[in-house]
């Protein structure tokens, strides 16, 4: 489910399945403008009106901008998160358990402007489909391949195996500082869970240990900071 | 109003004006040694057991964790947050109406770990001593200088006509990369509302623009991710 205009307005044409308007949403100057915008976009899709108290409870946001989709999820392949197909080698972020949906929707949002090949998560992390996560993504959800392993440490072992990937995890025991390592080759960086961090069984897979550096006391980064700095540096690296 | 264990802990002794925790609260072995550790830190302060529903009453958290403290706010300077007697030259992020607590909380923590002297805002940004603010700084709010200011159009005058202060903002004018740019001098980064960046007025007392590049069709990064890059871009050159 996407809701508001813009989102909605973000969604490929080929993952639309349907598209619903609360009553009178058509007669405003910003509606007519929207619909038609889907329909040329989308003209098999027919667009629905429902009534206001119907609308509302349809929707996740307290103030719904009058316009939802449904839309299908994708299928990636982890071939489509390596990049193939792509001008550039593969850059991933792996995501074990990560609880907040701002971060999951931010890291996605990063990733598309960092230019990251794709997201692998595991299934214990947040829903990936929950509106909270699709909005904050800015549309980036429909353009970051992305996969839910349910065997993360198999997937690793087979980026790192079969695939050639140096597997990055920001972790007590790196003691090089991340922009001193080299992410032009296939790289892959793992973030923890937000209280937590990583478990150790998957920390253990690592190919190397990196740190970032932090003045103060602090003894954390927010995990989205992380991974926007981490993907940065390698954006910044591979230009 | 801080609350749970951790975030308590980390209050500052001279700021600590009253704690409270629920009852029963100092008969686990985590309440005892809590306790402890305020008595020992802040002899003064007596810690006052409420009853359950008075406590929840008194929380923003659904889960509190049995304890709450009222804390002091803070009285920082403009010098202060310049960095004076510190061993760096000015390093500071402006906020201009930043809405997402999220966002504030996770600049403030970023601001930290990057050495950031401090943070401007105007009164219309979310308010720094919300619950969801406090949490999020993960205890960097006591320890990161910072001002709320009523003009911050004069503010941004004084600290680059008074100060020798370089003022960047992240705009579609920029021409240059962030990481081209020579951060080493004092420099102040503005980050403007999620929603509608920053406004004319204050973009246009930039002493330079800057940007950050963007892969995909993505159109801007998410406010904290912004700065906490350009936070780290002058951590770096400082190094």
């Amino acid at each position: 489910m996407v809701e508001g205009i813009r989102a909605v307005a973000e969604v490929p044409r080929e993952l639309l399945t349907a598209v619903f308007c609360v009553e009178g949403f058509g007669s405003t100057e910003e509606g007519k403008a929207f619909l038609k915008e889907i329909t040329d976009k989308a003209p098999n899709i027919n667009v629905e009106e429902v009534a206001t108290n119907v609308f509302k409870s349809m929707c996740d946001t307290v103030t719904p901008q009058g316009v939802l989709a449904v839309v299908k999820m994708q299928d990636f392949t982890l071939e489509d998160v390596l990049g193939a197909g792509k001008d550039t080698k593969a850059h991933i972020v792996i995501l074990e358990t990560l609880q907040d949906p701002g971060n999951m929707g931010t890291i996605i949002r990063t990733a598309e402007g960092a230019g990251a090949t794709g997201i692998i998560m595991n299934s214990t992390s947040v829903d990936l489909y929950s509106p909270k996560v699709v909005r904050s993504t800015m549309g980036s959800i429909f353009r970051v391949p992305h996969l839910i392993v349910q065997d993360l440490a198999g997937t690793i072992k087979e980026l790192e195996e079969k695939h050639g990937v140096s597997v990055y995890a920001a972790h007590l025991k790196g003691y090089r500082f991340y922009d001193e390592l080299d992410f032009t080759g296939p790289t892959a960086f793992m973030i923890g869970n937000e209280g937590n961090g990583l478990t150790d069984e998957i920390a253990e897979l690592a190919t190397s240990y990196l740190k970032i550096p932090m003045e103060g006391q602090l003894e954390s980064l927010n995990a989205s900071v992380a991974a926007s700095l981490l993907m940065y540096e390698t954006h910044r690296q591979r230009k």
